[in-house]
């Protein structure tokens, strides 16, 4: 076994503290990783404060890993000691379901087993995230770093790029077309950097006016402050894709409008309640669709690594020790972070 | 001017009564047509009721129509006195908008001109549909109709047929699919039997489990009952597309999750009151699409028209006089018909 120290949440209502435990026993296929830096995404809190239900504690959250790896079994041939390495939100799937055949883990029929809060396979045990030294990954699902770019800065792409990436390829985005991305977060400011490297005119809508400039920054052709009405009617009609990022309640029509023919809004957000019924008007009169995407799977958060790598694209963070999580969380509540908060993890080293 | 005879509402709280009125001198391009079957759409009792709002009285409903060339005008180049022809929803559009430019009449910027309670354009007057014994139509809205099929069977295909066979199409249904048809009524009868000469293995939906032989003859591989959880259940994640023709306001989650990964369900009724909203989850955890669609373009109407003269395919109907049309809305509102009513035309002149 392999002794790790991490944070973890030992119930709902308690702040996350430092925590001892140990990781399985290499297998002939998995690689061991020193853990780096790990983003600090919004379902780390969800899960810690079991707000979706089926938290199981203590709960080690993290799942946007990069790493090097330190030792790999007997029968690995994907990685070697010393690579850059990276995990994102699954560490394993069924790998026998018609989804996982296609490559899409992400929509394994039998569900996939995430990062943390899962249970693994291998122990029987749950598996801990990202917030700990070093974690032990079946080599299929980890993926190579390209050691060009910031790699604090990389983690975030491990599940906020990816998934803005996944549905702005599936859905054909490309130069010609006008992407809406709907809200200005950790996931948002990625949909906007990678929408624009695919060529697209894009626009960002946010409720907060003084978000103009810092979308301008990221790339953005133009900010609509989706609170003003005329701005809004102005845009009518003229999108081939909204990525729409925002989590909470809201109007799905005063976007789905601005579609074109044809055109598809999707959703990557889980509300806590249940967005107000879109119009099926707005749909009929269009063609448009509604959709929704989760992450994406393992070839293709390889295809993303390597295309961030390719045009220098990586997450605007804040890095922060280990133990500032609490605060961290806080603060995010807030909304209060440009745009994702990693952890340095050598601070729980020291 | 050409003298017409009609039934029309003059109120929405009137029946249908006889209508004396005139259709508008042929210009270049027109073809007048001896009416000689009208289908009975849902929306023509929406519209001679008011439900809708926006209805300009008297309302001459009627937008499945067969009939015969009897005159044309100077510059037609594509029909000759004679021919056997369709009219279906449209008589006109902008013609100049992106959407009429791409062949999608139906999607027209600035509206599309109905068959019937529409301003029309040559006379600023308002257009009067097919409960009449003629009608005048630009020849670029006529649709050639084979005198291989019951004439009177194929009438609804100009509304029904079309509305059915757009999304079908679009969603590339074929052979190796599954498809779900939701609702077997005007729309869902007509959905089964193109589904199925499309190549696609076909499930009916209905709550009424005395409709399951007749969906069987119609060509349904299998008939679920939505009503039994059970043989809900037994059909998750199974569908590539699923067409959904009821207007009623009902849960759609019962059906998104019977979709597979990547499947769209497609609405063409619109309901009175909201759906209650779809979850959001259903859609993100297989990348599902909910989606509308709006009758058909010109084009793929005559496509229509032509795939069901080459299947031997017509509206199942029961043909009626005239003067029966108050008793068959009423009808109607029961669900008392299978699965179209068509007036006979011949019934008004005499």
């Amino acid at each position: 076994m392999l002794n790790a120290v991490g944070y973890a949440a030992h119930a709902a209502d308690k702040p996350l503290e430092p925590f001892k435990f140990e990781r399985r026993e290499l297998d002939d296929q998995d690689v061991q990783i020193e853990i780096l830096y790990c983003g600090v995404c919004h379902s780390d809190l969800h899960l810690a404060r079991n707000e979706w239900g089926g938290s199981m504690f203590p709960i080690v959250p993290g799942h946007e890993i990069v790493g090097r790896v330190t030792k790999v079994g007997s029968q690995t041939s994907k990685y070697q000691v010393g690579d850059t390495v990276g995990v994102g939100c699954m560490v394993d799937s069924c790998r026998h379901c018609a989804n996982c055949d296609e490559g899409y883990e992400q929509y394994c029929d039998n569900g996939f087993v995430a990062t943390y809060n899962s249970e693994e396979k291998q122990t029987g045990g749950v598996t801990y995230g990202g917030y700990a030294t070093n974690i032990v990954v079946h080599e299929d699902f980890v993926l190579k770093v390209s050691d060009k770019l910031d790699l604090a800065a990389v983690a975030p792409l491990l599940c906020a790029g990816i998934t803005s990436y996944s549905p702005l390829r599936h859905w054909g985005v490309k130069k010609g077309h006008k992407v809406g991305i709907v809200g200005l977060g950790g996931l948002g400011h990625m949909g906007v950097k990678l929408a624009k490297a695919m060529g697209a005119e894009v626009v960002l809508f946010t409720t907060s006016a003084n978000k103009v400039e810092d979308a301008r920054r990221l790339g953005a052709d133009a900010v609509v402050i989706s609170k003003n009405e005329d701005e809004m009617k102005a845009q009518r009609n003229s999108f081939d894709f909204i990525l729409n990022t925002v989590a909470a309640k809201h109007d799905l029509d005063a976007y789905m409008s601005l579609l074109r023919r044809d055109g598809s809004m999707t959703l990557v957000g889980l509300p806590a309640e249940p967005h107000p019924s879109p119009q099926v008007f707005n749909l009929i009169a269009k063609r448009r669709s509604l959709a929704g995407s989760l992450i994406g799977g393992i070839a293709e958060t390889q295809e993303m690594l390597d295309f961030c790598a390719e045009h220098n694209i990586t997450s605007d963070i804040e890095l922060i020790d280990m133990d500032y999580i609490n605060d961290a969380y806080e603060r995010m509540l807030q909304s209060d972070v440009k745009y994702r908060f990693v952890i340095d993890i050598a601070s729980l080293k020291t």
